[in-house]
């Protein structure tokens, strides 16, 4: 049996006269893109240009809604009722989906951003806001959240394909939830460690937490960022250290 | 041969805690719906919920792109250029059709909003950055612009199925245009009237300009208000005496 | 000794082609105007002609900072840190007291709105971040929170001037805070009993919480609103009332 | 006599998560800043931060309003009209001054931004109106205006002291308008030439135009950038061959 795995990378977030990222470089690395919106970053210039880059490139195209908040970069918790949380994934979804269909591809997934990602990884309620939204766009379309989350619990009972998504750089609580980046020992700096976690998420089904303890986890997918020289750096080892140990690099729902 | 004509109105336009309009009401008298997107006004929320009030109507629904200006509300001419243009039609109208699909139903037309429609009334490249937004993300659409103008030529064009708008309570210049509000006699209070001049428009495809002389005028919809009781109250007697004139009332576009 | 008391209410928060309130008709009735400046209602234009019209009728003129979320008016709560809060508070008291110069006037007070109200009733960092926006601008400024709160001991705190606010239209839970809305009897709709439990606020520093028991409670400005007619009435009566019992209906700190 | 001459920059455009510019570099060579106020650019933690370090630098600290068009960056032309520009303009002065006062210093000065900028220097009604918004905030403060415009026509006619600005990067038609950038020979390069071009602005009150005519033009100001690595090592050494040349680089209004 052949070991997979998809990496990800949220994308598209300049807006305006404001850049940031360095996506062009970063889709050489990656097998799915997660494109913001408009909502949190992203406009609608940014979005054509990225749909497009994706899509030369064999990505995967994602929709990466987030809150309604551009000067929060929706990293911010926001009081929200589910009926408002599935209008606005809805409209966001809609809209990335205009781009993908005038360059001629498709959607291939949605993945959440920032704060909306973590009150769906806990709230059962917005999760399945979230799931319903983007079954009632396209079933077909699969929802990235966190692994374990309640998140990707609404995404199977809302009928959708999920992709359990880890997390390269961060470590893990005893109950599988990330360590704040508050707290101390929260990142994985050194990307050979970084690889030999997600390799053995993939291969065993399992992390260490900072316990010391291990825990099961599904590694579908992992996030990667490619923000900075660095970031790059980084998701090339992550991806050549995987490719060595037989893990395949391959978007999601592709067979 | 029978007469028919389809009578428009722009709707969905709250935003937040803003309340504009009488959309309820005013979906009882017309037969299609151009929906706000978001960007001069509307929201998510607003965006569902007149999807779905338009489709137990029966009214076609439209998507009704305006302006990156909610400020202005769309209606401030601003410098665009026609690749932006392009975009920010496309966001526009694939948000909208995400709840007409969520709604179980489809986007029916597209009509330009305020300062952007009288950009593209006469600027040819920014009809057709409209136009084939339109074309692009769905051939079906139809396009909605003003009689004779540039936009309807682009829209051609491109392959769309038109429909040429008139305007009900307003006089025309000779060369087709509309009087513009700030002179005199760019209005027209009188039902009665309004209905007179629209039904000649129907059946004999002429308008008296203000300067007397008959000009050729294509009426395929008739755009009318609903923001007040008097704007229902117009839009009922205009209705009312276009149908005893043997004129149907009828959608644009179906059979 | 004379017993007195302020009658403020949130005005100014039209926004563009949107129109909420009835600004000039409520501006007859009380004695502080609170404004909107822009982040969860109000803009620039609407501002100028709201300090105008208080001005003009010698009501006290109050910024009415919010939380940048238009399209949430301001009523959601939303994680916010302290300094990101004493900026925005500081950007919105200078652009409305701008107005205020411009019509040769000054600003009186300051109140937050909505969501950032109720946070910094409870809030003691986001209470202090407030308070210190306030006295850095102008240590003059009359900070208004509600009675008993948080904000009105930050205020002290700061070296403020404070006026507690009641709630004319609301019950009080035995802990002094307001009764939710979502629970039954949070409103008092009779104006007569509403102005029975302000007199006694007033005259005894007391009211009567759900429970039936007393509580003590300071009574300097109450809230009143005035976006419908039955407001208005309501407004009306309210002060009638109080008049009648004595006690002087007059703008907080003025002597 | 001594010659002098100021150096002014557009600073703290920045915008939440969105970083623009050296703003703490260029800070150590110019004499006065331009600070967004956040409808073009800038946010309420970016002007805090922006005004505290051009404080701490001794450098001069200016309202940069611009027009409301974040997505724009405010460089787009809008129909706007002289009432609404004078609202916004004395709103984005007011934001920007409470920040002054927080860190106890003051405006010195106003330069619109962009697109409100150019518009000014043409257009006799939006000069005027920005002319009298930054005169009722407050007659003391310098009005920045390119050189020889309507716009420092309007705020000598309201009564306010103007710095007229030169740039030296750009090159000159025969009327004192620059050459529009989509042109050929704009733009100058070289700082050397830059730095004699200025000297001569300042020492003579000439500059030759693209035609080779000697064109009257007074050099209060020069606008510098710095938003890359080459653009500050083009201030820098503007700033060496003026003060070699015996020109004082000193802020305007400063004695």
């Amino acid at each position: 049996m052949a070991y997979e795995v998809d990496l990800n990378s949220d994308l598209g977030e300049s807006f305006g006269a404001y850049t940031i990222g360095q996506d062009e470089q970063v889709l050489n690395y990656v097998t799915s893109a997660n494109i913001a919106c408009g909502y949190h970053g992203g406009d609608h210039n940014v979005m054509s240009r990225t749909v497009k880059m994706a899509a030369e490139k064999g990505v995967g195209i994602g929709a990466h809604p987030g809150l309604p908040d551009l000067i929060g970069f929706g990293r911010r918790l926001m009081q929200v009722d589910p009926e408002d949380v599935y209008h606005f994934v809805l409209y966001q979804i809609g809209a990335l989906a205009a781009f993908a269909r005038a360059h001629k591809t498709e959607l291939n997934h949605v993945k959440p951003h920032g704060a909306l990602y973590n009150m769906a990884s806990r709230d059962p309620e917005i999760a399945l806001a979230i799931a319903e939204a983007v079954y009632h766009f396209d079933p077909q379309l699969i929802l990235f959240g966190l692994a374990g989350s309640e998140l990707v619990k609404a995404g199977r009972q809302a009928g959708l394909k999920v992709a359990e998504e880890v997390f390269a750089d961060r470590t893990y609580q005893p109950d599988g939830t990330l360590t704040p980046r508050t707290q101390p020992h929260a990142m994985i700096h050194d990307p050979e460690e970084a690889a030999q976690r997600v390799a053995r998420m993939v291969l065993e089904g399992k992390v260490q937490a900072v316990d010391g303890t291990d825990i099961p986890i599904k590694a579908d997918t992992v996030c990667v960022h490619g923000d900075s020289p660095q970031a790059l750096l980084f998701v090339q080892k992550l991806r050549d250290s995987l490719t060595k140990q037989g893990i395949h690099i391959k978007r999601v729902g592709t067979s």
